[in-house]
């Protein structure tokens, strides 16, 4: 999957995506970076709505995973369980979510846990970065479904 | 301040809540009640993208302090810190968040930091419920930064 295709995807099934304008930078099994533009997300104090930060950061983990999961060949379902996530400083411009791949001990076991078709959680962490400096942290808990076999809409 | 003038606020400075097409339902000092319809808000799967949920229980508990602050005269910018979110399960039709005033303790401590002329913190919980159910929390973080004398755009 292609940065293209995976912002396509996010931009027409996700009508936020489109409001936030948000651009997929980097879509691979390793990381997934999007950016987003300051002025769909601003908040009244011309700085980036909190709001918009933190569904950019859950984004881009859920991409993450949905992207490798696809290389892989892995299908589920994938829900976020909770996400906790911090405000460095208020953001004057354009901002990206780099998520990175789930470590590699949390994938053997992700990867085994669905293979026995049981729901598998795993833990994805996501910086927002604006400006060429750090001004967030997300860490995201997401739960996979094993998929049904009724289930045509199989996410990855 | 009533529930239509906040929501005319927040739909006209920050542009991600008229795209969630937010309406406030309650605006009282001691709760805020933000109603969110299920369509803009929908992820690829026909419920409630995690963004949008997160988005608008910030947006409540961000409120809920504005307002409380307004009514009691208190002046300062508010800034989020850092929150959590648990989504307890999918949701699939239109969900409110409902913001709590601070714990009583919490605030006699917060109006006093402030009164020093210092950056104070406070904690305000949302919750989120769909259908008559409870479906996620968020425990945010704020802190609010002692107007400066040249700040004409003082939050409250």
């Amino acid at each position: 999957m292609h940065e293209k295709e995976l912002e396509t995807f996010l931009r027409s099934r996700i009508p936020l995506c489109a409001a936030m304008a948000v651009e997929v930078r980097t879509a691979s099994p390793s990381a997934v970076v999007i950016f987003a533009p300051l002025a769909p997300n601003l908040n009244h104090r011309d700085t980036a709505f909190g709001g918009s930060v933190s569904a950019v950061a859950i984004l881009a983990a859920w991409s993450v995973l949905y992207v490798r999961m696809q290389a892989e060949g892995l299908t589920g379902r994938i829900v976020i369980r909770r996400n906790s996530m911090s405000y460095d400083r208020p953001i004057a411009g354009d901002f990206t979510a780099t998520a990175a791949a789930p470590d590699a001990a949390d994938w053997v076991r992700f990867r085994a846990t669905l293979a026995r078709n049981r729901t598998a959680r795993i833990r994805v962490a996501a910086r927002i970065e604006s400006g060429g400096e750090r001004a967030g942290e997300l860490e995201g808990e997401f739960a996979v479904l094993p998929a049904r076999p009724d289930d045509a809409r199989t996410d990855a």
